[in-house]
């Protein structure tokens, strides 16, 4: 592991590491952010996973988070999306390829050998985290925005027992039907669509559920609200009576303005539910 | 006007009052609760429609509504939930006939002459109040409990600007669809069902909306989860981009400890939109 840069934030430390990838076999970079109490002992870590065309970066520096982690006390870590550089197949769309990665173990070509981001967060950056930095590994959380929000809603629902809770802000809720995820779930899996409900956040929900609390904040003026499809989550949501709030915030679009808008909610959700972890 | 009791609550006046009613022709009892700050002025009101079997009582005793009411300035009115009397018809069904009006106006025999809940409501008692009481008019917003959550949103919902916002505790959501609903609308309105859409919640959300702010609760462990029917509000609601919240509280059953533990949260939603009305 390289560090790339270590800043004073909050008290804390956000810094910014680099490291070799058994899954992706590529070198990949994400941000960390340490508050305060990580100089007295291990702390709580929240995963925020990103969106499409973002790398480590964008919620690291836009996403208002460091603040309310210091104040609860957690650590922030801020995976890329995608693996990276001139070996990696890409696309010329924004929704494929590079920095579209849809948190999936890729097992289609040209994508197979490297788009493997399911396993890189769930096994070698977890390994990383826990093996280098003062980070209770029985105290995770996960979050996400857009294509990270329906990371953030898969992983926390497929690995079951790891995260004590899970929230996302304007998530693709449903994409096995919606051009957010049909066309990358086709690429990346191929066309047998009975392996892409592993990868759906309305399906899990509908088929199995999330142990722990649920907070979904989704922009009424968000301009891919047909992409995102909240509804479908909420129905299922309501009919499996999972614990969860779905709250629709009018006047907020897509952006990180609207991220940054709720953060501390969401913060403070999740410290609640580590507090009980 | 007959006052029955009024009793010092919170710094302010719990009433309760009886009157004749033209809509009903009976005569009809209501709780009012005035807080503090109805000594200088006008203050704002909110509607608190009660569920099946109960009068204006059960929520005025059970709800712990006047102490948050009386801390946001609000004043609370607690209406009786059908007509009543020897002369009134009823059945031996708890959720039919007497304490079970179901806020419409009856057209079917034996029900229509005095089972008028929506025009007792939105007119009678309407006038009387803010004739008689200091209440604005200008600022009014409503909440309920089950049938009364019904109530709630078809009349926040069938009444464009009148309420400033809406909430509701465990509501019947979609009572075309269900068994809380089917049964009352077909003896009180008829078989058409053309005209029970103006009384589901769920059609008029999918149909015109709510201008203003919606807050749903609804316990993860109510008894009468399939006759409310959750989730059909819940994916109106985010299909319409309502601006809304909707919580899945695990643990709560359909009681009023359910009612009062989240009235606080209902309170201070209505006091923050009724300021802004």
């Amino acid at each position: 592991m390289k560090t790339q840069s270590e800043t004073g934030c909050f008290g804390g430390v956000q810094g910014v590491y680099s490291h070799a990838s058994a899954a992706t076999g590529t070198d990949m970079t994400f941000g960390l952010f340490l508050p305060p109490q990580a100089a007295q002992g291990k702390v709580p870590l929240l995963w925020y996973l990103s969106g499409l065309t973002c790398t480590h970066e964008n919620a690291m520096t836009k996403a208002a988070a460091q603040g309310w982690a210091a104040e609860a006390g957690i650590a922030l870590v801020f995976p890329d999306t995608s693996p990276r550089g001139p070996e990696v197949a890409d696309d010329a769309a924004f929704d494929m390829g590079q920095g579209a990665g849809f948190y999936v173990n890729a097992t289609e070509a040209p994508w197979a050998p490297h788009f493997r981001m399911w396993d890189y967060l769930t096994v070698d950056l977890t390994r990383l985290l826990f093996d280098n930095f003062p980070l209770d590994e029985g105290r995770q959380a996960i979050t996400g925005h857009s294509m990270g929000g329906h990371g953030a809603l898969t992983i926390a629902m497929g690995l079951p027992g790891r995260f004590a809770s899970v929230s996302a802000f304007s998530p693709i809720t449903n994409p096995t039907q919606s051009d957010w995820g049909r066309k990358q779930f086709t690429a990346y899996l191929g066309s047998d669509e009975g392996a892409w409900a592993a990868h759906d956040a309305t399906l899990l929900m509908r088929a199995r559920g999330f142990e722990g609390p649920v907070l979904v904040d989704q922009g009424g003026a968000d301009q891919f609200l047909d992409l995102l499809r909240p509804e479908a989550l909420a129905e299922a949501m309501a009919a499996r009576r999972q614990d969860s709030v779905l709250r629709i915030q009018p006047g907020y679009d897509h952006s990180y303005f609207f991220v940054a808008s709720f953060m501390r909610d969401h913060v403070e959700f999740h410290a609640k539910a580590l507090a009980r972890a």
